[in-house]
């Protein structure tokens, strides 16, 4: 039976989806071991459900989709059911809690780190598979959770590395947002509710003269693309940006990159605010920001938005009382999150530094995750109201702004001590020396010494040398025939060789100095080894 | 326009998913990082593909399927690609190499941990998501890298607490087996060639007597269940058992628990071997197991079958040299492992120690992980051979059985240090006192303290000190309007005051004793709560 030769098939990562590297991966892992430890000093547990959930118990909840059905990767299993894959980890948690209410703590407070999966078209740094890190206080009914999830996005922002001043956690209420649209007569118009809130989450970009096209007949971008506007009258524009701008005079300009909220709260503006714990007296100079009463004041006749507001103030005399300054969380009645599920609260986690953008233009960094709170998320599957509040970093994302902010742990790190054949018939002599070296290199508890026999065809010596050098490596072990037979074994140093062969230009000369090698007894090569590390990771201590 | 009231859905986790608990997770992530560090000093680095592959790309490899084609999860994208979830980590690696073949260093060393997928039918143990953890070297052509994925499962095994004699890494070729198969005439039988493979895996359970009937006619068990056999005939038979079974006087029904292999390499059975780096003149010792040889003899005239013993014979040299003795790695040539794309040296991570079956029975626990050579599987995408050989360990089954040691972390943590809300006017209060201990209690690279807010109805006290105790907390904070205004603030040590209320049993009693209750002043609040944590910590570590 001789085996027909197949066609060869095209090796290729599926559209959307990427592989990751080790210093990716390594970055990562350290990333996410900061935030855990954040997230468990607020007193969060780890919870994981599967990447899989019946495809009604999902629900249709996907987060700025306007097909809220697509997106979504479904298939029928053996038992034909209906499976989806999680779009984000917030419906499932729902699920868990749900099922299993009876045995969990209530409030119950878990984080969880996991891939989600959306079927949608990839586009630059867009994927079909990426990672998010949630936590979740599930029952928990007052606004003071909210403020506390704010609190510890702001304490997991300085816990990466991320200065003060370069982070800003801003948080509004979908309440105060659905009340206004409510009081500008768009109740029950569900399309155009979308495009004006769409409208809205463009400030940053378009500012407030922008906004008010797109609020609007519409706008037409500097390429000649035309947007639709949401066709509200001036009247119910006026009315609406009392929400986000306030029109003091001789600020018209500032205001178009700076909203109403920043400017009034900000003290950076007008001082350095002082982030200290405040006792309660102080705290309250902070409770009520001035620009909720001037929205108030507009609004008295929505109950909705009264709520909200009052909410909001809550939040800010909360984190306020805890020492929290306006550098770290902001009442910014302009955010609009999401457009699915929130029922309160809402909190942006925004980075404040520029970076260049894949079209070469300087941008704010922008959101790397947010949340809110969705108090009928549960309730889908219970007979009872069960509330909840929580928060969704992007992983991917964040990792990218600190790899910008050079906060990522990328040393390079040694590679392997490589031990080379010299003699294929004596493959069981290497094995031997490398077995030595690893037990004798490693302890528990200690960085870690990678050993390595060269496992690839050994014809070609230089070969050897070549993989030693792609790796990283800090020495490489050699024994011919002759040093077996003396009980000798070469160690050759690969950093310091190449150190010396900078200083020589000649090839015979080169080889004379035999540079950064020694001949040791096989009993003395751990030793010789060790001394080669040390000298090496104190050189890299020096260029530090 | 007011919401209809939607049916409620159930909330369940699909069939064959599983929900993960924090104890579960802890042990997982600290048993991963064990494993980890075992590849990195192997000079093994981390990669990761994504979950989907294309369909063509992943290949029709599942491992112990009678139904290639099935078994898989897959869909259509949106671009109508077929997609399938991966079913194990080899396949996607060796794409991964394929298509990155130019920039990766030869031979290729890498690791990866991630969940799998199954489509089937779910039974005890047997889930459709679960975690594998793999090591591979690509670009390998010699067996001298298959030795040295055997040496790492061991040291693996004994990083993690197996002790040595509760595991062995057994190794075959599957040369060997398919040379012998040929040998007795059923070359080109694909589907007998199974039936007697899968009857040969069952010489644990059944021993040489058992696996003899399913080789022939069939076997009928107790409880009335009839196999049907390879019908070989009674020379086939014979010859197939010279692979397996030595047949000595007066030992036959030793046999039937233990085959030869075991027997005439494991001194355990006559003596403790000494486990020392030999030299290599000692290794020879052991270089050229005696049954090899008795095997050898019966199948001189097939090609196949000698080149594969003299790979057992090199691999059992090489380990041999580098000082693993039988009771960590053997030569077994009853090993079966897996029925596809394995073209060399197999192994096997067996865990010898009994338990406790679903069904009551005393069993060996069996396999935790496996491997071998898969000459064939990179090659697939190429126009060049590329050989390599891999490791998986079954993450979950391997947790299972460490848990049965004892070998997990699992100690209960102390639960967070509750600040519990007496006044519901006054949370900005109870939300300042938390942050100041969070503060206080937590710095970078000490264990965590969690503190938390109450944030459920604060309405009934008794209810937040409920919590507490199901959190495990060490201690709770309570400051009513009195302390309040008095500046001092409660702390009442719950691990005390349930040692205390032991010992009193009168509940007036108990209120005047105000068990393990402190009242401090506010600036005091940290060492307090501190001295508390101490003093636990302390008895703690009494009653280890």
């Amino acid at each position: 039976m001789a085996p027909k030769k197949p066609n060869k098939v095209k090796a290729r990562v599926p559209r959307g989806f990427i592989d990751r590297t080790p210093e990716d991966l390594r970055a990562q892992d350290a990333m996410l071991a900061v935030i855990r430890e954040v997230y468990e000093r607020y007193g969060f547990e780890p919870v994981e459900t599967p990447m899989f959930e019946y495809t009604d118990a999902l629900g249709k909840f996907l987060p700025d989709s306007d097909r809220p059905n697509e997106g979504v990767f479904s298939l029928q299993d053996d038992d034909e059911e209906w499976l989806s894959l999680r779009y984000d980890l917030t419906a499932p948690l729902a699920r868990y809690v749900a099922e299993n209410f009876e045995n969990l703590p209530k409030p119950y407070r878990s984080y969880r780190a996991g891939y989600v999966f959306r079927n949608e078209k990839p586009g630059p740094g867009r994927f079909r598979q990426f990672m998010q890190f949630d936590a979740d206080i599930v029952g928990a009914p007052n606004v003071s959770a909210d403020a506390e999830m704010a609190m510890m996005m702001a304490d997991t922002m300085e816990a990466l590395g991320i200065k003060r001043g370069d982070y800003v956690i801003r948080v509004n209420n979908r309440k105060v947002l659905d009340g206004v649209l409510d009081a500008i007569g768009l109740e029950g118009q569900a399309e155009r509710r979308l495009t004006v809130l769409r409208a809205i989450d463009k400030l940053d970009k378009f500012g407030v003269a922008g906004v008010r096209e797109l609020l609007g007949k519409g706008r037409l971008d500097e390429s000649g693309d035309f947007t639709k506007g949401a066709e509200l009258d001036e009247g119910q524009i006026l009315r609406l940006e009392k929400l986000y701008s306030v029109q003091e005079e001789g600020r018209k300009d500032f205001f178009l990159f700076m909203n109403a909220a920043e400017l009034l709260q900000d003290d950076s503006v007008f001082g350095e605010p002082t982030e200290t714990m405040g006792d309660v007296a102080g705290a309250n100079v902070w409770a009520n920001p001035r620009f909720l009463d001037i929205i108030l004041e507009e609004f008295l006749d929505s109950p909705a938005v009264v709520a909200g507001l009052e909410e909001l103030k809550n939040i800010s005399a909360f984190v306020r009382a805890a020492g929290y300054g306006t550098k770290r969380i902001r009442i910014d009645t302009s955010v609009v999150r999401g457009l699915e599920y929130y029922t309160g609260p809402v909190f942006e986690a925004e980075l404040l530094f520029d970076v260049t953008n894949d079209k070469g233009e300087v941008v704010r960094f922008g959101s790397v995750g947010g949340g809110g709170r969705y108090d009928g998320l549960v309730a889908r599957f219970m007979s009872q109201p069960v509330p909840a509040t929580g928060f969704s970093i992007g992983v991917s994302r964040l990792q990218t702004a600190l790899k910008n902010l050079g906060r990522l742990g990328t040393a390079a790190r040694p590679g392997p001590v490589v031990v080379t054949v010299m003699d294929r018939d004596r493959l069981a002599d290497y094995q031997r020396l490398t077995t030595m070296l690893r037990n004798g290199l490693n302890a528990p508890g200690q960085p870690v010494v990678p050993v390595e026999m060269f496992q690839g065809n050994p014809k070609q010596f230089g070969k050897q040398l070549q993989y030693a050098d792609r790796r990283n490596s800090p020495c490489v072990v050699i024994q011919g025939g002759d040093e077996k037979a003396a009980g000798k074994v070469q160690v050759k140093d690969l950093v310091l060789g190449k150190e010396m062969s900078e200083g020589i230009s000649d090839n015979a000369e080169w080889r004379e100095a035999r540079a950064g090698q020694e001949v040791v007894d096989e009993a003395e090569l751990v030793d010789a080894v060790r001394r080669i590390l040390a000298r090496q990771a104190s050189e890299r201590l020096k260029q530090d």
